[in-house]
């Protein structure tokens, strides 16, 4: 990992908000010379190629891994199986494959069935925003954000080298990465990234269905915490179906365990009991706290989105 | 309500994050000539007043409402009754009262309650930030934010024209003005503040209980979403106990329906449903459009709290 990390062609299979973060971020450090763009849709090539995100691009996914030395699924996660199959085939010799995907689990899955000539390392970029396509991409995108590794059970030195280069990869466009089992991996991630979303999802949601609220209220009194929500609630509706339909045990787990202390908070409210609630909206406060410090969140009020003027 | 609205002397009954953004807000546009800080806390009337946020203070209400034309009632939800009650017989004649809690039947139950030299208007501004005390308080809070007013049942004139002056006040430190009856404030609140605080804490502090996902796990991964909720979670515990104790009926009607809603997508998950998963997520996205574009949100990415870089 001493050697800076290069490659000569990647092909970024999935030119949306993560794959084309990578490709300016990896453009900007200057780790790899041509880049390809692979999607299913011709407008998305086009589209990343008049921004310069990629140099050329192919609808075809055997014609536009051909050459390229390092191959960045980029799709939601319900295409990695399928994906890796094809890649099998007809990725070259010795070539590097990583995800992005928000599950590791189907993503070692499908690692662990690749020939032996190539390297599949799964990888997680914990970064991203509510925004989707080439156009909402930004190189800065993983700085100081942790990018977590959750390697496939292969002991061949040719697999350990991969590895490595994934991480020195990733840590070349500014993230700190993690070594981990996909099964901790998609428990973690159930409790910080899928849960929250699928909280978020359905609270917005069920706003719309008191209908003596109208919704233009929910609109003009959405400063009062609801809009909040919904910022992740605005994120890929594709997405995250797959993540959910891919990480179906943790979330159910988290869910139950949600649904329980709720159950424990509705029970407070209904019978008076102001010093559970009391007690259970002061133990939260020092998380936040915790979480500016370790530089994952400003400490600005309101996220500093609101123009505070000196008084 | 063509006359430029002005007083003499207000009193703040609660130094805190509102309390304190009204007195600065108020300076700074003229509205008054000298400001009380009431408080039953010593130190906060004492680093208020360092702010030169008020221009002297009191820890005894009577001593502190008395020459005031206007009395503000910024405390917790929960002791404004009583507050009202102490007011009914030491306010000045003619004095102007208004309170800004976020539950509005107990104070039109209380307003309903005054004697008619002094009139108590209703009043709640959309508007706060996850911080609490006089210093996290400023100008322009109110800057955009709606401000409704819930007057409690009095038809005579004094009444009339206290509704006007509290309105003119509130357009005056930048807020726009909703006329409304509590019991309608107090479910849209309900569906557009008090459930998703109720959800925020209750997830920040679920997470907490999942045994095999460390606490700096957490932290470390927060930037899946998590983050997002920690911000309403990190709000003053006192005022959010008041609140949910004294919004009981609507607060519990709308987490029944947030709770059917998720059964819905819990059972979408757990029968590999992803239609029914995709569909609810597409729904919720026209309704944070509505909201940037009603100005009661930024458009830019992760809250703009993230630098954005060229690439």
């Amino acid at each position: 990992m001493t050697d800076p990390v290069k490659f000569k062609c990647a092909s970024v299979v999935g030119v949306g908000l993560i794959g084309s973060s990578l490709a300016r971020a990896m453009r900007e450090a200057g780790l790899v010379d041509d880049i390809v763009g692979v999607d299913r849709d011709p407008d998305v090539i086009a589209r990343a190629q008049k921004l310069s995100v990629i140099d050329r691009g192919e609808t075809d996914l055997a014609k536009g891994v051909k050459g390229a030395d390092l191959i960045i699924l980029s799709t939601p996660v319900g295409a990695i199986g399928g994906v890796a199959t094809e890649l099998g085939d007809t990725a070259d010799d010795g070539a590097l494959i990583i995800d992005v995907g928000s599950v590791k689990g189907v993503a070692v899955e499908a690692a662990s069935r690749m020939p032996e000539r190539v390297c599949f390392v799964p990888c997680h970029p914990v970064a991203g925003t509510e925004q989707s396509g080439p156009e909402a991409g930004f190189a800065s995108l993983f700085k100081d954000r942790w990018c977590i590794l959750t390697p496939a059970p292969r002991e061949d030195a040719a697999y350990k080298a991969a590895i490595d280069k994934a991480a020195a990869l990733w840590s070349a466009v500014g993230a700190k990465v993690e070594i981990m089992t996909s099964e901790h991996h998609d428990l973690a991630l159930a409790v910080t990234s899928h849960l929250p979303h699928l909280i978020a999802f359905t609270i917005v949601g069920a706003a719309d269905d008191v209908e003596s609220v109208a919704a233009g209220e929910i609109v003009k009194y959405s400063a009062g915490g609801f809009r909040d929500f919904t910022r992740i609630a605005a994120s890929d509706p594709v997405m995250w179906r797959d993540v959910f339909l891919n990480n179906k045990e943790a979330v159910l787990e988290v869910l139950g365990r949600f649904s329980e202390e709720l159950a424990v908070m509705q029970r407070a409210i209904r019978w008076d009991d102001g010093k559970t609630l009391e007690d259970a909206f002061s133990r939260v406060r020092g998380l936040r706290r915790a979480i500016v410090e370790a530089g994952q969140e400003t400490a600005a009020p309101n996220f500093g989105r609101d123009e505070k003027a000196e008084s």
